[in-house]
């Protein structure tokens, strides 16, 4: 896989959220490299709350991880 | 996405937990763009029990960055 | 919704508990606000050992967050 | 409910692993409060391997608390 | 139940995972004191994904506390 | 088990993200050692939305913990 995550510095808190949702999607993509299979799992999956709850749960994992390594964006003026 | 995330400081504990509640949505959002399908979903989510308690895990694991953003509004007078 | 949330501070642990109950059921209200419905819901997943279990979990997270906020209670006699 | 929760501290991991169970299962108290119910669940959950997992996660997020709490045991005699 | 968990120290970060998986397995012990049932639930589960899946979280939970408890192994040479 | 987690140190943060997903797929191998069954399961969960977030959700908590261990990888040049 090609270089996707030099840094988890972001400038703000909206970027580092961006972040954390494509480091949840990488690891799905690590799990099942075939972009055609992922290609037909999307739409079923974006119609089913169960997983979109799940989804956002990867999301806020990630997140915390981000906001911390920022320091929670505070010195951000 | 128009700027939602600009900061993690909230006056409050109780304004911060508003902010976990739609930072949990937002994952939703970016992960299922279509409003006519998730305003098809919602209504059956919320009468689905397992599926209020996943959202209620999201709120509090967006929480938990929230608060430590905040340094638990220890300061707070 | 009214004012529910003004501190993360408890006297003790077991408050600190109490309070992240109350945490995990507040993101319910918020996403299924209609009182008719929880209350139909309720004794359903009050007999549903998963839903039991993972309303734990979601306590389990904010409770990891009030103790935070409290520094686990430590300076308490 | 009694007072159950006075204080994170313990004197050994295990023993904070102990309480970590405890707290788990009284968050499951708190939303089914009947003895007789929660009796007849527990045969069938302890058979599930599904809940058992679950129950192990909520164990797990509860002694990193108490973990915390208890700097990790680090000194310890 | 015996003396299991005197301290969360360990020499390296493998044995700090293998701990992690211990102490996942503990807390179904625990729920579930039968030996036998246990024997019989687990090649049922070892050969679902998602008993699997579940389970390598419970380990990543407590894997979390086991590192920390470590200072992350930072100063082993 | 071979040695296979000698440091949570990482160059990058997408070594330690590799790290990560290592770490999730081990304790898999650690509850179903067998090889031939975890060939046979994994075409049927890479295709199955449910555990493929699921298994992101496990490389998420390990992230956090690697990210940790590397202090955010903020003193990388």
């Amino acid at each position: 896989m090609t270089t996707w995550l030099t840094t988890l510095k972001t400038e703000t808190p909206q970027e580092g959220y961006d972040l954390a949702v494509k480091m949840a999607r990488v690891a799905i993509k690590m799990t099942q490299p075939d972009a055609d299979v992922r290609d037909k799992l999307r739409p079923v999956y974006a119609k089913d709350a169960d997983a979109l709850i799940a989804s956002s749960q990867v999301v806020a994992t990630h997140f915390a991880t981000v906001a911390a390594a920022n320091n929670y964006w505070i010195e951000t003026p």
